[in-house]
């Protein structure tokens, strides 16, 4: 789901920079996504949860580019610094920011080497080869790797990493119009996902001074981070020729013409789960959709004095019965108290609990806690899967519709550079690039460009005055 | 299976080296597994086809490892230099071998960084975090990532690479027995995987000169290539403390002494998927055991004048049907004739192949073709998923014991240094390094270490005529 227009949704409030902050450091921390002690600075050890929730998010990259005739590749981590030069544009953009392999064993190599920071410069000398006539096309193909920049700014867990897990599909055409029915598919494919992570988003065609180092246009896909801030979780990109001509990739047409491909890219990373974590919380700690989630069920045993045996016994049948029934699910048996356990798992987002004792067994029921509104729900056990099932769905749908009202609401008009307000701000704007940076200048926001599928309004530029129908969204970013 | 003892199987003939290098060289590219034109040496591109097969193989190693309780994690791939130097058997092993990170866009960096050759450095200064107390023990983690080694000796697809696609598992025991248990998992995991992968083996406990750089000891899992040359797939090793010393890992015991834990790891890599086509294979091509391979059934139609929709429409019925059924299956509906189509299946190795033609479709049959035996056999419709079942264990069975009798025969005892023969040579060995020595001069073979569970036989050091109860195999070596 997109969100388009400006609409009088009251705003949700918003949290300071410096307590979200704080809270999000800890939260990654304490809910064992990550470790962060590791001796580089932006490179953090993947724990066992968050690796687990990454590898969910990944295979649903995989499910839809699968899904869409995209061929899983895996192209070499180093790129020779003469491949890496081709495209002015691009160099430029990412010279700054590139890890040098300049030894091996005792030797100095010949020609340098870097780490990706992307992978154009890798596959399309590669693309050339596999290229040769119209047959050939569309070529469509992806790969899911870490990519490696050396960030100056501040790093924050999943949100900026100097080593970033990385999606990136890359496709080739016959024309440009081909080449833009697959940045289509990809805003189809964007959808979908969103809503199985529960993250809505904004889609903004970036202004030409924000576009990808290389490309004819970019868009852009934000999420509304809790600060009011914008996070950028992914982009999709439109090269026309400008890196076939430099890579020489070229297909012969039906006319026996050697023609340049047309390109687009499609590019997210690990911001995604950042994204996630930011979005869905409370107090209590994280709530991970279910789709994402490492554990969706948490079962824990309500030990009474009287027959244990039986408690935990009809724990395990049931941990059983529902992994069979394909749910993900961890037995808590650790000699604790329950409100330990409770407090464990609410931390860590885990979407349902079932709490089990002598009492629920002798009634014949189970009862179920959502992690997202605390509810309890008392099943009798014939109606046990069928709860379940209403419950996860009744999650990933409520923490959806939750966090694109906080972004709907977020998104207001704004007619003077001087009254802004958190969120998304919509202007009018010339289109001039000097008003565009004034913009930028007077609000301390980014304009993150044109909205995408929005039909254009009359108003006046916020900087000139001059009439205009373009309207853009500005806002502070991540 | 582990072959132990030689036995008097004929031995199958061998292929020459040149001949076979030639074959391996030509058929990775012809069968499409990987791209060898990416500009840097030792460096290749995944293609779709390749890297399917190896997630594949990846997915066995996850199901396997977290079945027995260990935790995927993913460690930076950059390691400083002044961690990595910690351990000084490491250092001494790896040092030729590494690549290094100098420089970070215009900046010399204070530390250089390596690329990881392996990952103990990475992970163990981390490791020595996670462990406070006898609780967290064991502590059993693995990744699967790619490592970095600038080899000298020549390069060859999945052979020998300088990017190497890899697993590693890493564990963490209170004492030596408690790791020692953990090698027998281990050991039981590789059991169960070769099977599913067809690939027999040998277990040798290497000799001392030639164990991982820093282990206590080293099993080495050894596989038989065609031309009578061993290929080392994998290894396990026992650490003991020599890595939880130096980087202080340890955990306070139940009487509160702090105590260094005693660690083991497990490696394998894509040398698996090199062993596989290197073993199963004939003249039309490579053989992928049905489990491994990214496409299991092939569909061709045998489209004749008459009705040729009907012929189509079938196809796609039973590609759904087959798909359903959770094969992984391709309708190959190209416009070429069935002969040409057979070819190109054949030479990726495809286990199943079904032809489908007007004919069958009025006598209610389905043709199923084995790409291991090329025997047809014909189906009733209603017998199609039975025999299709059959035929995918059929095939999965008789590739196993068809390399397991190679292996087998290459066993062979030897009694005199000049007596030699391609393959496995079972020698006695009175344990001096100097004999070991002049075993590997002498026969131009690697000692490949005592066979793993074989009992002591009596008899007399190849070398120096001295009695022992040792047994040794060696073996030309890739």
């Amino acid at each position: 789901m997109t969100m388009q227009n400006p609409v009088t949704v009251e705003m949700s409030p918003m949290r300071s920079q410096d307590e979200f902050s704080d809270w999000y450091l800890d939260i990654v921390e304490k809910a064992g996504l990550a470790d962060k002690r590791y001796p580089i600075k932006g490179m953090n050890v993947w724990t066992g949860y968050g690796w687990k929730a990454m590898r969910l998010i990944d295979t649903f990259f995989r499910e839809e580019f699968d899904g869409t005739g995209h061929d899983e590749v895996c192209f070499p981590l180093l790129i020779p610094q003469n491949e890496f030069q081709k495209e002015a544009d691009h160099i430029k953009g990412f010279g700054a920011e590139v890890y040098w392999v300049t030894h091996a064993g005792e030797n100095k190599l010949d020609i340098p080497l870097l780490l990706r920071p992307t992978s154009e410069t890798a596959m399309y000398p590669i693309f050339s080869l596999w290229i040769r006539s119209h047959a050939d096309l569309p070529l469509k193909t992806y790969q899911i790797v870490n990519v490696f920049r050396y960030e100056t700014k501040q790093t924050r867990a999943f949100i900026r990493m100097r080593e970033i897990h990385f999606f990136e599909a890359h496709t080739c055409h016959r024309d440009f119009e081909d080449a833009e029915k697959q940045i289509k598919e990809d805003l189809d494919i964007m959808a979908r996902l969103a809503k199985r992570l529960c993250l809505p988003y904004v889609l903004c065609k970036r202004p030409e001074w924000d576009k990808f180092a290389g490309a004819f246009y970019t868009i852009g896909i934000d999420s509304m981070m809790p600060t009011g801030r914008t996070l950028q979780m992914g982009s999709i990109h439109q090269y026309r020729e400008n890196f076939s001509k430099p890579y020489g990739i070229t297909y012969e047409n039906e006319s026996g013409e050697h023609v340049h491909v047309h390109q687009t890219t499609y590019g997210m990373s690990e911001r995604i789960l950042g994204a996630l974590i930011s979005i869905h919380n409370d107090e209590k700690g994280i709530i991970l959709p279910p789709d994402i989630a490492p554990i969706q069920i948490v079962i824990i045993p309500i030990i009474s004095k009287t027959e244990p045996e039986k408690v935990t016994a009809a724990c395990e049948e049931l941990t059983v019965t529902l992994k069979t029934a394909g749910y993900r699910v961890h037995y808590d048996n650790r000699d604790l108290r329950p409100g330990n356990k409770f407090f464990d798992w609410e931390l860590k987002g885990v979407p349902l609990r079932i709490e089990l004792g002598a009492r629920d067994l002798q009634n014949g029921i189970v009862t179920l806690a959502r992690r997202d509104t605390g509810e309890r729900i008392q099943l009798a056990k014939g109606r046990l899967l069928e709860g379940i099932k209403e419950a996860v769905s009744g999650i990933q749908t409520s923490l959806y519709s939750k966090a694109s009202d906080t972004l709907r609401s977020s998104i207001q008009p704004a007619t003077v550079l001087t009254e802004t307000k958190p969120g998304i701000n919509v202007m009018h704007w010339c289109g001039n690039e000097e008003c565009g940076h004034r913009i930028e200048e007077a609000t301390d926001m980014a304009v993150l460009g044109e909205p995408v599928g929005v039909g254009p309004t009359d108003g006046k530029c916020i900087v000139c005055g001059k009439e205009t129908g373009k309207t853009i969204y500005a806002a502070k970013t991540y």
